[in-house]
């Protein structure tokens, strides 16, 4: 990944190619050892990502604790953003907006499928539709901006 | 259960006490055995919780992950709302919007402290200060709904 | 309107048809004389509209105000959910959360493209993608939630 | 208001006089001669502001449309922020977040006071809590952000 990369912008104009998911891949499991969501797909604007649910996730009412989907949420975003800005550690969540639309099931993962809605130099902006593994009903909807460093 | 003091309604009509700090304690204890989160103080429409910071709760720049003040704002949400409504497990949240201002320590233990903007039979709505422990800048702010479950 | 189509359960559950556009555009003209936003669609948990943009919609930078296309998001979200509950004139908005991501054209209409994430009985959820008329590039993005009052 | 205004870590720095009242007003009713919000004070990291309400400004339910509520919110960030930072008219809204809460007097103006959060280069943050004239209980509340342009 070359100097240029440090905008969408300047990824536009000169054609860089995207960021691989295994360099990704590579990036989060030695910055983040903890996470326990695992990248399914990273794409043009979009990422897909996975979290395991086990006992410690669930809380009364025998579903998913509303933290463990906002942090899906945020992971989904972080990964379409490296995806397409490269691998810029500082790029950091500015606003996260969760709305918790059904019950997700107690026994499948959680699902994360981020879509950017803009790239621009300083602000990148995408939402996030959660859905328990195996089924098409959302159970969360997410919007985030996350903040990219200026270039040094 | 009680068949009272199942709405801010009931208890503002008929005066009873607000539950206490140790029944909420012992109810969180019980169900979410895994929260990192203590409580530090639950007032009349408030509520302080706290939550310690380890190296896992960490992300590159050595700040603290913002999944972790997600849930420290959604946890003083949820002590609020037990505080002045009672008991209701069931009660979820719907909505939560979260901005993050500024870098928190990555050696401290972060506070969130919780005030009730509205009380109503089917939603309440608060919103959350986090701070890093011992200082007086606001590292985030979140604004969060909870729905109520009908009374059976 | 018959007595049943209070809320989407019913209306789902005994195939009632859904509010007829025409049906709307006579409420909102009487209800809301003033509003300046025209019905362009309503269809299954979708509804599309318009505002005319002049002058008085600008503001420096020779761009539209936010406050026009807030109130575009909140019209089409109340549009799209009138189309799928019927005429409840007291369904009122509880939350709204926009971002602005481009500039919009200075000398086009606003075009509000709604879906609904979730019809509940009590709370409508929404998302609004909001454009410049003749463009595919989305100027902001919206979600709110709407409150339908319990039936008599 | 010389040159270095443009920035709050410029003014925090060196001292600059925020900017008055008057100047904002002799900027707002230039720029903005159709708005109906008038300036009731500018101070540290604050403003208030007030929109009378008309019959045009009331939806069904005799309440005041969520549009009007919206519009304060953002006219009173915007005029904390050019108090704070001084007349720079580029910065622009990028996102809204609001919650409304008890329905506001339909007689009555509606009074927005908001308060920064973070006064950052590139960023500001604030909330604004809306009452009805006369009444101290909110009607709504909001949080929102507004970008600043860079230094030429």
């Amino acid at each position: 990944m070359g100097p240029d990369y440090g905008t969408a912008d300047a990824a536009a104009t000169i054609g860089l190619a995207m960021t691989s998911q295994a360099e990704i891949e590579a990036f989060v499991g030695e910055q983040f050892p903890q996470t326990r969501c695992t990248i399914q797909a990273v794409g043009k604007l979009t990422a897909t990502v996975r979290h395991t649910i086990g006992a410690e996730d669930l809380r009364p009412g025998g579903t998913v604790r509303g933290g463990i989907m906002m942090e899906v949420a945020d992971v989904a975003l972080y990964i379409a953003i490296l995806g397409e800005i490269g691998i810029v550690p500082l790029t950091v969540t500015t606003s996260l907006n969760i709305n918790f639309l059904r019950k997700p099931a107690a026994s499948r993962a959680i699902i994360g499928v981020c879509r950017l809605l803009k790239v621009g130099r300083a602000l990148v902006i995408g939402e996030v539709a959660l859905y328990s593994e195996g089924s098409e009903q959302m159970v969360a909807h997410a919007v985030g901006t996350y903040s990219i460093p200026p270039k040094r």
